[in-house]
């Protein structure tokens, strides 16, 4: 019953914690299967190599298409790996189903990074596993980091869910912005520039310095008037040019100093578990609520009754009951 | 088996439909019932007047302790019975269970209207009801649309989850703050300014106004660089003086402008469809939640996986897998 492509546990446990690059895609390949047999094998790898995690940075990386994503990961990917740092890159894009097309349009996109020994490159599947958990990033990251990354650098664009979820697996969020505000904040969620521990603003070269250099005053001014961070963290402006390299090192000297702060007061540690048990939770919730849709009698009854909440016929509570006991057999 | 208070379901209705505060009352302590026979006969009643509801302008408000909610509601109430207007003001104290002594409570903190026969105030039960839906603050609104309300403010404080539970059941959402910025936020949820359609600077009077007034003009800034609202609204800044009754009408203005721009634009209506499904969505899934967590297996097992996911011993994922199973008898 084995399949062709699949390791022993021993195999893929000792491949990862020898930070062997070939096991990890594999295994990686494993914990994003959606079969049965892979996942309870998934799980068990992952047990197994738990112990080995938790020791690298874990940064989220967001902003709307156009911002220069690709650019400023190259551009600070490059930088930390050059200061003997081993960077691993993980991308959500939830508008597309991964495939060998997207690894490679990754590759390409990211073409100096790819070829950095000591950086390596991801893309995430997302979408709809039937019957599981639709997200493993967080589990590809502790695969990562049990094979000695340093750093875990998660991008998505800043336009979906996806960035509550990022936001939710790492220390540091960035959200990278252009000056000019307004325009390109259109394609930002609400919410999203507050959960950012730095906004960096990204193209201040030639005519865009200045008015970077405006916008950066400006993002200080609003992000003081924000709640605090738990953690006591002040949000940091920058403005940086990926394309010139430069304001990229102090990019990196801030989220050093933000993990300084953060281990030094205990909130690192305190919120990794609060992370772990509301990622617990969080999955428990898919878990129970994809046995649930997967019903037929629940996807019969749910659209007629979508319909009628849709149409104010029928008082979304009562529906909710219908639904749940046409599911118990209430 | 009829309990003594329970009306039948015609009378419900027919009172409600006449604006009958009593039978309204009445209804309300049906709808926030633990009792299965009461639900069922709430449920009744709601999809009865639910063609008699949506006519309203609803309302929510938050801001932390010490802002000056209490004085805030009474000046802006009267303000608006004074114009003909009927009031129902719901809070939500998600710390407080449902007393009599917290429906005096609020009744003292703020007298006037309470005396004003325009105005109706009611606290909203939150917290756990045994396999139930935890808060029924909308299902209380439906209610009083349907007996006539032209306005329902709903109060809440700005500390927890509640504010994006009435986020996502109002028209216009508003921040109640304090000139001097940074203090006052410190109790404030991360996101909320971001959902504010409006920003309301209380206690601009004596030696405050002008810091009020500085204020005004930073969140003005700030919240221009903030992701622009679906509905094309701008979030306003505005500063009040409750105590003196000053700047109350200028905020009952920008609601109504508000008013009249989402619905000449359609979003008003998109909207609360598109709230009234995810309410749908959500009551499921506290629905479902609520008979997982409340099953005894369930119970032992969640409390030993949480102490092994808190201590690392075991991956998210992997405990979640094993508690859904627990419940499915998988």
């Amino acid at each position: 019953m084995k399949r062709k492509n699949r390791l022993s546990k021993a195999a893929y446990v000792e491949g990862i914690l020898a930070g062997d690059r070939l096991v990890l895609s594999r295994a990686i390949t494993l914990v994003e299967s959606t079969n049965q047999a892979d996942l309870a094998l998934a799980d068990e790898v992952l047990s197994d190599v738990l112990p080995h995690t938790g020791k690298a940075m874990r940064v989220g990386i967001t902003g709307v298409p156009g911002v220069g994503k690709s650019t400023f990961i190259e551009a600070f990917g490059s930088h930390l790996t050059s200061n003997g740092q081993q960077l691993a890159v993980l991308t959500i894009d939830p508008s597309s189903q991964k495939t060998k097309g997207s690894i490679l349009g990754d590759k390409t996109r990211m073409e100096e990074l790819a070829r950095d020994p000591n950086a390596f490159i991801r893309p995430s599947a997302s979408g709809s596993t039937l019957g599981g958990v639709s997200n493993k990033t967080r589990e590809v990251m502790l695969l990562c980091e049990a094979a000695g990354f340093d750093v875990i650098l998660i991008e998505t664009v800043g336009v979906g869910q996806s960035e509550t979820l990022v936001h939710g697996m790492v220390d540091f969020f960035l959200l990278l912005m252009l000056a000019g505000a307004g325009d390109e904040l259109q394609g930002i969620k609400k919410g999203i520039m507050e959960m950012a521990h730095a906004v960096v603003i990204n193209k201040a070269d030639g005519d865009n310095l200045k008015p970077a250099k405006r916008a950066k005053v400006e993002y200080q001014n609003a992000l003081h008037l924000f709640p605090a961070d738990p953690s006591g963290w002040v949000p940091q402006v920058k403005i940086c040019s990926a394309r010139d390299k430069t304001g990229i090192a102090e990019v990196w000297e801030m989220m050093q100093k933000h993990s300084e702060q953060v281990t030094t007061n205990g909130f690192l540690q305190s919120n990794r578990q609060a992370q772990q048990l509301s990622w617990f939770k969080e999955n428990v919730q898919e878990l129970l609520g994809s046995k649930f849709y997967r019903s037929e009698q629940v996807k019969a009854e749910l659209e007629i009754l979508t319909q009628k909440v849709k149409a104010g016929e029928v008082p979304a509570l009562k529906a909710a009951h219908q639904l749940v006991d046409v599911f118990f057999g209430g």
